[in-house]
């Protein structure tokens, strides 16, 4: 195992700058942050791990063997930090001592496989990357086919991402693009279309979900743009009983995806 | 309009010690921020509200003005302070100009109101003021009628959680109660208990949900206790078809909140 013991070392700048979002365009690497993350990116043929870089103070010794066992014979190099030099890596409220870097893959609609039975969830206008990977870690429960993200903020590699969808977003076929494009595509593939618009007159229980079924929700401060609100994009509401006039992007996008799941699945 | 200009007026001094739990304890009132929050406080028959404090530099001319004539006619004494001190009493990433200060109502499981039909969400052992709002919030939402909070280590008062919740969590029946405690409640009741496990035979939607339904969840990192994994409690698992074992609580809260909530809606 190497090590990496100053601040200077050319690998850890480079690391640190996989913070940014222009530090990854510029690199096309993106940062993977986590015990579960990491093992999930390792495990999975469409994520190519550059190196895998891990604090012994934080990580127990099983781990570590485990990890560094794994990354032998993946032959991907495994870099030792000590804590200070960790701990400008490591991101949000878990620290465990493990993140890998990877090469970002693209993320384009024409990446989709397309199969005859498809449940495809499409989020519009995203800011916050605990948001998008939030409703990712959903649709990977839910069952859903691929996860569209349209005019968004934010991207499936933010470290919160990938953090708080608990590494779906790597695992999970997903795609960026714009609104307009995407709805064409849908289209053009045969997908039925359906749209959580408050006060729709169906709701979303009443729908019998077709083969290629795709489900397209807003962010909560400004709903849905023109393109998703008409013909042939169908409005469905979620029922709001109470004195809120909302709900959370990712709760409203899994009571929909595992609706629309169910079906798929009985 | 009253003015407080110093840190060292006593009802800024005794606001900002609302921020703890023991000063909430200790004053028997809490801190509402937010504007959608006080007013659903002000609108709210159990809430009273003590004063409210208001940044002028914060909030419009046309908001302030409605306040003010608000609690006039509810006769609630307004405070308003420079910005300076505003800041250390406002919370969180939207700081609107606006807080109130109510007494605290008591949140025992005697309070809530029984009906002959009832849905009743129950949490175990939650951490974070952040998902106990969220949870509210869908509760909200789905139409539940009360939501009890078993041996969790924050409370329906903590602005967090008022806050997360769009003020749900003031104007949904709450109460917080041992686990032990609301189990045998329910049961005298005549509730039939649902508890949400991962690997249960039975899953959520195939259940037919009773006139009395209570739906329990778990914390993320431990789950539920003993307590409720023993008849006559019914376990019901929610799928997981992706890579994830489990969905954030507040996600899995609200999809089988929305699913016995239809049921009793329909």
């Amino acid at each position: 195992m190497l090590k990496i013991t100053s601040h200077q070392n050319p690998k850890f700048k480079a690391a640190v700058k996989l913070h940014s979002s222009r530090g990854r365009k510029q690199q096309n690497r993106f940062l993977i942050p986590g015990v579960r993350e990491v093992q999930r990116a390792i495990g999975n043929a469409e994520i190519e791990v550059a190196e895998v870089l891990i604090c012994a103070e934080l990580l127990d010794a099983a781990m570590t063997a485990e990890v560094v066992d794994r990354c032998a014979q993946a032959k991907v190099p495994v870099f030792s930090l000590p804590i200070d030099l960790f701990g400008k890596l490591a991101y949000g409220e878990r620290v465990e001592g493990l993140v890998a870097i990877a090469f970002r893959p693209t993320r384009n609609l024409d990446d989709l496989c397309l199969a005859s039975k498809m449940l495809i969830v499409v989020v519009e206008g995203i800011e916050k990357p605990g948001n998008l990977g939030a409703v990712a870690r959903s649709a990977d429960g839910a069952g859903v086919s691929a996860l569209i993200s349209c005019d968004g903020q934010t991207d499936f590699f933010h470290p919160n991402a990938i953090r708080s969808s608990i590494g779906a977003t790597l695992t999970l076929p997903c795609a960026e693009a714009e609104s307009g494009t995407t709805r064409d595509w849908l289209i053009k593939n045969n997908f039925s279309i359906y749209a959580a618009l408050v006060g729709a007159a169906l709701t979303y229980q009443d729908v019998e979900y077709p083969q290629r079924t795709a489900i397209v929700l807003g962010n909560e401060a400004s709903g849905l743009s023109q393109i998703w609100r008409e013909p042939p994009i169908v409005p469905v509401a979620l029922p709001m009983r109470g004195i809120g006039d909302s709900l959370n992007i990712s709760v409203a996008a899994a009571i929909l995806m595992y609706e629309a799941g169910n079906q798929f699945a009985a």
